[in-house]
């Protein structure tokens, strides 16, 4: 067996216990007398002990190893006083899993990290860092947090397809598909089909890939990101804004609770949410009150939505944007249809979440692709579903990549996708 | 308010007590004295009553609506003890939300259900059928099932690209994607994506779609499925089948509990599977001795896995395939390397999963892909990680609709994708 044990299982009161574990070379420090090894594992890191004389000559032997190599360790718990974590293994058998045979990219356990397209070419040994490592801790809890939290509210988990005729968007940012003998695009988002989903009677959330071929290298945009959605039928924006910041607030308490040593490994400090809700016209208000240069009918850019964190605090949901500038299915404010019933959440100063009550009245549809320039013809299939009985309904969606960053303080998008795609990257 | 209270929510015990349900409108029957109307949720259906004399007039012309129509109604709730639940529903407002403004494609109540194609064509009715909608409310499940009992064996969820640069298994069945100057494809498998998160010290699970530009037209396969995976390090085959064999018997018994009013409507009986491990070779001399044609080095077909049913049962795991019958990734076996450390999940019938352990030496893998005409060249990338420190793993995968269908016993594949895609489909 290659393992018994994970590190943090190790306790000083298994003093004298034989354990097996396995991992990577963290270090090896070789005096005259004594080798000492950190072996470490997904858990932490323990110090492994070869005393000259106390452990057989084969076994230091077997300890002087090229740092990241792989390795199992048979030895014996002791408590000691002078050890860091109250105890260390004396070991009795080293293995040598895998032989190291190119040097290693970058160092590990470098104080200073390699450049960040160094270690994502390399990323293998990327997240092999505590810093790294770290992000996807968290973001493993995020993902699980977002589907618990809302299948214990109602919401099924469904499954919408990536490759689709036609833009759900009316965008031009589309990666083309050769799909057999017909043409196809890779979906922008799942917002048709998720509304398809609740026409027909589901409750649907999801956790889906979303592509945008965008030209733009910003160090938020990515080609390839993970979108976590909800829909839901006979609601409107006031019911889904509740449960998005719900939602919200239950991500960051989890990711509190369950990754203390990951945020403290990141340095970030997390505050739960309150988030504050406003108008898209309070936002424009306080803003230019502050001397910011933001006119109404505009849409808020990169910088302004730091201004809105400066002005309004860490979570907030802005509601009620102007219709023109929101995707084509936002339903306008019955009272003033300049204005929508649709909302932003802008966490930390950067947009995260996106959502909208839907129009689902199959004419008043035709009448905002129209404005759009957009051909109702192309929106048939989904058009035609809402003359056969679609309910009022709302939704949103969360990106992923982005949540994460304003979590763990990560300052490239790049830092919080195991294998980003970039314009330019495409590889690993 | 357009909802109170979902119909499951609703006792006889509420006698009395003012409810507003919103949902679709079943059936109508109307008599000279009497209109019924079914109202649906998604959670069941309930009976509406209006009788002349006891409700107004305009209540019973609002209730004169055609089938599917989507509306809320508020009323009383009135235990009786003709009723089938118990209680019916006395209205005092019943709302039209949206008017029906096409002819609805086909009968939702129908006793014969129409066409496949028919139904795909138009999904948003198909799902309102309780027969359909049973079979994504037991996707959800397996979708939860599946991550919860991962994350509970301290499995962290992570998420792979499904645009890559390369061929992840060698094959050719790929769909090419324009990404903007480069070639690229969408991704076969997070195969080689999850083991470099291994080789970096993560022990991942996830759920990503897959795509396979197969051009057969089978009754088990499409071109987007989603695929539920996990890799884990210092694991052999041993270790990852027990983790399969258990997360399938979770899976099964959270369906049981979890979607028994489901399990009904489709008239699907489900028995907790405890699975039998049995070699290749047992198989074969199994199946031969029962007189199917096969021999020894050659993979089972579609009619060999239901023999393997026959012999051995509805939940099989069979292990140590040919080398040669399997990914060129697949570990041969140390004493007989003719033989390789893999293995498939037959569950009543059909293959369900797939696994190995995994080469973890360089130099093997190398071997490997000559052996299949291959070139280690175009896996440089995946092959320069195993220098650096790659510990021995194993994996598997689970097809998510193929899972659904061996469940709710379901004989098209394409009844277990919310919107499948497959040779010839494309929308909606």
């Amino acid at each position: 067996m290659l393992r018994t044990h994970y590190v943090n299982e190790i306790t000083s009161d298994m003093d004298g216990k034989e354990v097996t574990l396995a991992g990577w070379v963290h270090e090896v420090r070789e005096t005259a007398k004594i080798t000492f090894l950190i072996l470490r594992d997904r858990t932490g890191t323990v110090q492994v002990i070869g005393k000259k004389g106390d452990v057989d000559d084969s076994i230091l032997k077997a300890m002087s190893l090229p740092k990241e190599s792989v390795i199992s360790v048979k030895g014996r718990v002791k408590a000691s006083k002078e050890a860091k974590k109250g105890y260390e293994i004396i070991p009795t058998v080293v293995t040598n899993l895998n032989p190291i045979s190119a040097p290693i990219p970058f160092e590990v356990t470098g104080k200073v990290p390699a450049e960040i397209d160094v270690r994502l070419d390399n990323r293998y040994v990327d997240i092999r860092r505590m810093e790294t490592s770290a992000i996807f801790n968290i973001e493993s809890t995020i993902l699980n947090t977002f589907m618990s939290t809302l299948t214990k509210k109602g919401f099924q988990q469904i499954r919408t397809p990536c490759i689709i005729a036609e833009s759900s968007e009316g965008g031009s940012d589309l990666f083309p598909v050769a799909y057999f003998e017909k043409s196809a695009y890779l979906a922008q988002s799942p917002q048709l089909y998720k509304q398809l989903a609740v026409i027909g009677g589901l409750n649907p959330v999801m956790i889906m890939p979303v592509f945008r071929a965008e030209k733009s290298n910003t160090t938020s945009h990515l080609t390839e990101v993970t979108q976590m959605d909800i829909e839901m039928g006979f609601a409107d924006a006031d019911d889904v804004i509740k449960i998005l910041v719900d939602t919200v607030k239950h991500i960051v308490t989890a990711v509190k609770e369950e990754n203390k040593v990951d945020l403290e490994t990141l340095g970030a400090k997390l505050d739960i949410p309150e988030a504050k809700i406003v108008t898209y016209e309070q936002v424009i208000k306080g803003l230019q009150k502050k001397g910011h240069k933001i006119e109404m009918g505009h849409d808020f850019s990169k910088e302004h939505e730091k201004a809105v964190q400066e002005v309004f605090g860490d979570a907030v949901v802005i509601k009620d944007y102007p219709t023109a500038i929101r995707a084509f299915y936002s339903m306008p404010k019955k009272d003033d249809p300049e204005y929508s019933n649709s909302f932003d959440y802008i966490y930390k100063g950067l947009e995260i979440s996106s959502g909208a009550q839907r129009i689902h009245d199959p004419e008043m549809l035709i009448e905002a692709l129209k404005k759009r320039k957009l051909n109702p013809k192309a929106f048939e299939f989904y058009i035609n579903a809402f003359r056969c009985g679609a309910p009022p309904h709302a939704g949103w969606s969360v990106g992923l990549e982005r949540l994460a960053m304003q979590i763990t303080g990560a300052k490239n998008i790049r830092e919080c996708a195991l294998f980003p795609r970039d314009r330019k990257r495409l590889t690993p």
